[in-house]
């Protein structure tokens, strides 16, 4: 199943959010079986699906430094960005190149590890994708995903803004083809790709923000995105109003601004033993 | 200010679910600073409020074994059963006493460290009681709180039963005047109760249940909850049928049976440097 032009049309989060993933705030759920791998073999093969500016990708890639790791994103304007960005941070052993998650372009068994990171809620047939991620892995490696919910997120003060710039968020995925209910779906996504229950280890982590850097990253990067041209567009398609929208800054600026703000979301994680 | 009588009666979730929190699950965002205070001093004093059967007290005491844990709960019917637990696994640096939060029966400054997990999200002025914690507690110690957002549980499959189970356990929790997005605002109460913003580090994390063991220990707890004569009444007077109760009893049986079935909710946690 190809990914076609209504999911092309998601909007994601914006570039320098996605810079903030590295290994540490997004996979912890897999670097104890990462360490435990290296061990027995130090050349492992990872593979980093929908992998973005590729910042978790190349601070994997510096936990194994005699193995090698490919990202791909289905986006090509990405691929420069986190060449750039592993070039910049020392990463040598990390290469990246345009792909499709339902139409991975490599052979069978081609990787010790195949991860993927808020990529699955996006698409219309994720179990398909998990096939692919699947195939392209070893016998006795892993297959590992994370992904929100993003029902699951808390924000505080509950101003009007924030509540419709919420909504928007689940609108735009939900309108792609995609969920707002990733991270508790997992489970069954597996399944439905033909996994076995005893071969898939179920867990949740959180990312949160509260601290006045965060709140600025945060804040900043969204307001930049509802006063873009693509997501102004798409809100007011959606029903949202000009006074909608600039509530949505005035909110986040607000938000940004108090000491009793916070932000948080759950995500769920698998982990396939292949 | 009096915890009234309408929030006792507030169905808090059963015993054998609360038996199994402990210091691992519940507490992990304490354990670094509990660790590095041991080595200043191992005889620290910690108090736990609304400790239910003691299972965290109990492995935090075990944690400090020179130091000394005090367990108090409202609830003079479940002290017994902490006492009977904290026997059972060998633990005698602990003692366990009727008490209220609002008015904590100690003397200024009488604690190293003061917590309480998922309490005060069941009272009408949780600021009240986080002052009465800071009150009790050494100038250098440390007062940490856990609290759920009920609003971040993801349940999969979504089904009708447990879907109606979900609003009837937020809308008891606001009916007792409590709130069920409690752990988004530990920060605000603690503002509230005159803490300065610096003094205070916010974290988040999760339960989740996904295993055979975890689902059938949570799904046999719930149904006896529901076929009890006090949760029963309750959501009738609140609307449900009869039908409905027994649709939530059936719901979580089959929710338990699944593959692809597993829960999660969001916790926030405070740590307040006094």
């Amino acid at each position: 199943m190809a990914q076609d032009s209504q999911e092309a049309a998601v909007v994601r989060p914006v570039a320098d959010i996605l810079e903030q993933r590295n290994a540490g705030n997004s996979s912890g759920y897999i670097l104890p079986k990462l360490h435990s791998m290296k061990e027995q073999n130090p050349n492992l093969a990872l593979l980093d699906i929908g992998c973005g500016p590729g910042t978790i990708s190349s601070t994997l890639a510096k936990i194994i430094p005699d193995g090698h790791v490919t990202g791909i994103d289905k986006s090509p304007d990405i691929i420069p960005r986190a060449r750039d960005l592993a070039e910049e941070s020392g990463v040598k052993n990390i290469e990246f190149q345009q792909g499709d998650a339902y139409k991975l372009p490599f052979a069978d068994g081609a990787f010790d590890i195949t991860i993927c990171h808020q990529m699955l809620t996006y698409l219309k047939a994720p179990w398909d994708a998990l096939s692919e991620m699947i195939r392209v892995t070893k016998v006795g490696g892993i297959i590992a995903a994370r992904e929100g919910d993003l029902t699951s997120e808390c924000v505080w003060p509950e101003l009007p803004g924030l509540v419709k710039f919420h909504k928007l968020a689940g609108d735009l995925i939900k309108g792609g083809g995609g969920t707002d209910k990733g991270g508790r779906q997992l489970l069954s996504w597996a399944l439905k790709a033909g996994v076995k229950r005893e071969m898939i280890t179920v867990s949740h982590s959180t990312w949160s923000y509260s601290t006045p850097k965060e709140k600025q990253i945060w804040s900043v990067a969204l307001i930049e995105r509802v006063q873009g041209s693509q997501l102004r567009g798409l809100g007011l398609k959606l029903g949202l109003t000009t006074g909608d929208l600039d509530e949505i800054v005035r909110h986040w600026t607000e938000w940004a601004e108090r000491d009793d703000a916070s932000i948080a979301m759950m995500h769920g994680e698998i982990i396939i033993r292949r």
